[in-house]
Parts: structure tokens; sequence; C-alpha cells
């Protein structure tokens, strides 16, 4: 029995989450759902995008993922069941998913048309309880992604923002900062040994170390993170708080050598 | 095998919460449990009426919801197993569910008090896991409403503010506010065909709109949302915040015709 | 089929929560997970310990406890498999867990050595995804504790802050506040009836009730709450709030007789 995974920007809680896991269940009564998030900043493409990009990786083939940050729901915007690597996502046509495709990656994208599949009353307003969860059910019970509608060859791709390199220089900036107050940013290194300046904000971080521990509590200090991309911390105190930075903050990095 | 969803006011994370989990899952480890929601405002009986009101309707058949907001604690109030649509519902005789039963529904009614199927010990404070869990799981093995206690025919009732009609003036209030900051509103409508003004909280709201995408970015609209009911929106915003109105403002609605 | 239950204090809706949940899936795609909490205040081990101590004793014999709250990451710090009880937690050796050990348990500790059952690349920051999530799947399949490395005698306790008894006058203080602002404190009793007097935070708390009902809305009062503690609550309201007092404040009792 395949894993259902929600993701939604609908906040914790909130009985449009509930309603639907009901519309899911009501299709599959024994689908086995798992809550990925639902603080996905509201209608917040790029962090949902960096959200998928930290998360899906990890899951194993066979998992069915609804992701429900759907500022256009209401359009013509299409409603897509994509398949990658042996993982099934469903998900507006809004580029929310397209972070997860590396180069090597052959998605197989089906547009969502075929009615039987969906609620019997569809919303204007709520795609993700009415059409995209009972598409989800379906899919758990064996509904394979060709039979939900046409194969399609184009669809919208987000561009999250990419560093830039100048000779030695590398330019990115903050994606997302988590719950410690480490401020990620979109900077990907296998590690900082040739490294000699990172500067955020205004602010030098002089410590690069391997690990948070790596050097005294309240030490400012720069490290490849477990997503393997750059992020700057205080050790057992938040960056973000103590920098007063966020999302979108740009960095610098300068590499000997 | 059955699900059996929790909601509840205890706040997410809460060591509440998660003993409720263990005291269910030790009657029927294998019991399937699903969040609902942990975000009810304390002791909130009109918010946890809305909420199951949106969300229980979509679940399936043999659901088994528990139903956790309970200022009465310790009291003599009654602890109730409600038939209802093919789910039972758990829940202290307070109103919070009679919200979803709607006028030809007939549910059947058990005061708990099979003391079998509860915690060797009841604490004065935690029926939720001392007597609700247990009973959850009790009921996922198999044990029949019936079983539980003895019927009864009388139990509190919850009314929700309802919308008064004054010839073609209708006015109502709002009920909540989602994570987009959307009002959504108690007056019930099939669409805004026949209306020709919206009035809240001293501001007018002169788009009346079928889908949030139906007007620019940043425009103040009325729409039939996803629950049937009217709400007022700022499209890509917050209306919350825009006009600073929240829970129980006022709403008029104008008709044509 | 074991449930897996998560603890962490990566926050609700963390994408790190959501990679721990993939790699773990990865190994048993039909793993049973369970959400605890996400919400211990970021690398606080006395409030994962009271949360532990207040949740695990209700879970059932089998029930596996992944708890990630790791402030010594990437540090020479082990991580341990516990059998205790008929259950097993995977937590790192920082005393998180030890809360829960009651004098008369015997709990058998083994330190994870076993990288067969970790992932394959495991980072420097994030040994709750490439080690304990795995680690927790492997479990769940019927690995047992002792095929994941050598038994340890010896490992960190936390110390949690105990009451003091001088003659008739016990000192203690605040552990956690919950979600309706009750001050729960570190003072077990199984009853008031021989206590004169509470005082806390420069408070007298004068109405010693059995439940929150047993008094006027508004009115403070303390009792023994649900974790068999005594707790300072205001009735229908908010002690925190009202008092302005959190964890850590102190509270003394008298005793009569």
């Amino acid at each position: 029995m395949s894993t259902v995974t929600l993701t939604t920007d609908f906040g914790e809680g909130s009985s449009y989450v509930a309603a639907m896991k009901g519309a899911l269940l009501a299709v599959n009564p024994a689908a086995r759902l798992l809550d990925l998030s639902h603080r996905i900043p509201p209608q917040d493409l790029a962090a949902v995008a960096i959200f998928l990009l930290d998360a899906l990786p990890w899951f194993p083939p066979g998992s069915i993922h609804v992701v429900v940050v759907d500022p256009g729901v209401g359009t013509d915007r299409a409603l897509l069941c994509v398949e990658w690597n042996e993982q099934v996502i469903l998900a507006p046509d809004n580029g929310c998913w397209t972070s997860v495709v590396g180069p090597a990656d052959t998605p197989r994208v089906f547009r969502l048309a075929e009615r039987r599949y969906w609620s019997a009353n569809v919303s204007t307003t709520f795609h993700g309880r009415d059409i995209l969860a009972p598409v989800a059910g379906h899919l758990s019970l064996g509904v394979r992604p060709r039979q939900l509608g046409p194969p399609v060859s184009d669809w919208i791709r987000l561009a999250l923002p990419q560093p830039s390199v100048n000779g030695a220089r590398i330019r990115g900036e903050v994606m997302f900062v988590d719950t410690f107050g480490n401020l990620v940013t979109n900077i990907r290194s296998e590690s900082l040994e040739l490294v000699s300046q990172v500067r955020i904000g205004g602010h030098m971080v002089s410590r690069l170390v391997r690990t948070y521990c790596d050097a005294e509590p309240g030490t400012l200090v720069a490290l490849i993170g477990s997503t393997g991309r750059l992020e700057v911390a205080v050790v057992n105190g938040s960056a973000a708080d103590r920098l007063g930075l966020g999302v979108g903050t740009p960095i610098e990095l300068d590499r000997n050598g």
C-alpha cells in the first residue's frame, strides 16, 4: 500500500486539510496518509519548491505526493500528475514541483482530465479537496497516472534563484530559515575547504566549520548543512535573530586557489 | 480497519495529544490515527463546531472521530458516542458536534457509562486520555456504540449564529478566518448572481467574483467559497489584515429582484 | 506492525521532519508513522525530557520512539537505542530520554554502531535523517536493538529540577505551560487535602480544587492535574497570561499537620 503525503499552505489544523483527508479516505478508506507540511507560506511557490526539493528525494518508490499551493485555483491552469523517480506528484501546473527534477530525470507528466476520478461536485476555489485528494485516493488503489488524462510535454517551470559565479567569488542568497534560525542558502558545495571568506548582509563570517559544534556557543559560523548547501548559523543560537536577516538576503563567498 | 481522527484544543505538539495517542494505541496497537486539528482555540465550542461542520461530512462511513474540547471536564457533563451518517463521534456533551447534524439526519446517541472500556484510572481533568481515547480504541476493534452505555434522547445543542433575512437584506457574520486571511461568513448561497452589494465592517465590497483569480491581485472581492458560504477575500493577499477584521464581524448583503 | 513515533525540535512543517519520514519509509515503506511533537523548543533538553515523561508511558509494548533534539550533532556524542518497558527509544546520548526511567526500571541500552542500518551517506549535521530514521525503519522490520551496536552501561542522565522539602514546606518550580496557560509544576502529589497554602511568583493561590470547574470562571486555582503534578490555573482562562509567569517560576506549598 502506497503512502500518500500532503503538503499545503493551508496552515496547521486547517479544516481545509481535514476535508482533503476525508475526501481522500472516501475514495480509499485504507489509504495511508502522512502530513509533510501545512506551513508553506500562503501561495509561496518558491518556498514549496525548496521544501519539496529537500523532502521528496528521500521517499521510496511508490510514494504519492499531493501538493496544494495553488494561487491559480479556478483559472484554466492545469492540474498535473507527474511520474518522477518511481514516485508520483499531484500538483497544480504552477512550477511548484519542478525543483525536484534533476538534469538526468525524465518525468512523465499527465494533465488531469478524467472527471470520473474527481468528486462529483467540483468547487471553483478548492481543487485540492475536490480533484487532487480523490485522484490520490484512486492512485493509491492502483489507478495508473496515464489513466488520469492525456500526457503533456510542456509545463510551467519555476526557476529558483541560482548562485552566480564571478571568478573566485560566488554570490547566492538565503532560501529558507529553519526553526533554529539557520540561514540556508542556495550555494551548493561539497566542502568549505577552499573558501576564504563568507559575507552576508554586511556581516563577515570568519569561522568556517564542519558541524555546528565545532565552535563555542554563540559563535557565528558558516558550514555545509544537511541539504548540501552553505548555511550561516550561530552555535546553540539563531543566526536569523542575531543578524536580523531572512529569506532573500544576499550572501557572498570567496574561494582561494 | 477504521480510521480514528483526533480534534482537540491542546495545541500542536502538546504532550496531551501524545498521551491520547498512546492511550488509544494501548487498546488497539493497530489503530490508524489521523490528526485533524489540535489548533482549535482553547475551549472555543463555536470554533470546533464550525471546524467539524466543514471537515466531517467529507469522511467515509466507518470513520471514528475523537473530539476533545471540553471546558466542563470533571463536572457531571456526560461524554457521548454519536452514530451519525455511518460515522461515529466521541465528544463531551457540550454541543460541539451538533453542527454536523443536518435537518434530515437522525443521530443515535449513547452516554459513555461502561467503565470496562475506559482506562483503569480516570483523572478529574483529562477524560480525552482516560476515557475517549481508550473508548475509540475499542470502537476501532469492533465494539459497538450501544455497548458503551445507555442511549440518550437529549443532549446539548449548540446554536451557531445564523444569518437574519430582512426583505432583500441578509445580515450574517464572520465565522472563521483561514490562513490566507479570507473572512468566511455564515451566509450560505449557491451564487452571488442576485447580489447587488456586500458590506463588511464599514467597507463596501464591490467586486463579486466566482473564484479568487477573477480580479487583479490586491482587489477586495466577495465570493462563495469552498464551504458554500460567502467569504470576503483580497486576491493574493489577506482580507483580515487589510481590513483589520476577524471572527464576529457583521456582514450585510443586499439582493436584487 | 510497530508504530514509530517522531519527536523533534524541528518545528511543525519542517522539511527536516519530512526528510526523516522519507528516509524511514525508504527502509520500510509499510512503517506506521505517528507525529508526537515537532515543537520542542530548539535544543531544549529539559523540555523534551518532560514531554517524553508525560507521553511515553501511555504507549503500548512494541512502540518505537525516535527523538531528535540533538545539540551535539556532529560531535562524538553517541546515538543510543534504549529498550525500556518493552518499548524502544532512539535518541542522542544527551539525557533527553532518561526522565522516563523509573526507579524500578532496568533499561537496556545499545550504542548505534552498525553502519549497515544507516544511510549510505551520513551528514555531519543531521543524524536524525541519516542514522536514527533508517535505524527505526529497520527496527520496525524486526531488527533487534542488540544488532545495532554494543551494549553500554553508562549514559548521560539528565537531572530535572526536583522539589525540595523543608518541614511542612515544599518548594518546586513551573516545568511547562500548556496551551490553556496552566502552569504545570514538578511537585507530585496524590491530593491537595493537606495543603494549606500555595504561593507562586508573589501570588497567593487560595482556592485548592479537584478539577478546573470547581470554581467560578476567572478564579485562580491550584489542583493536581492529569500528570499527577500540582498546577496553577485560571478557570476558563490563562494563569500564564494573568500572572505573567512561565517555565522556571518557583512555587511554594505549605502542608498542614
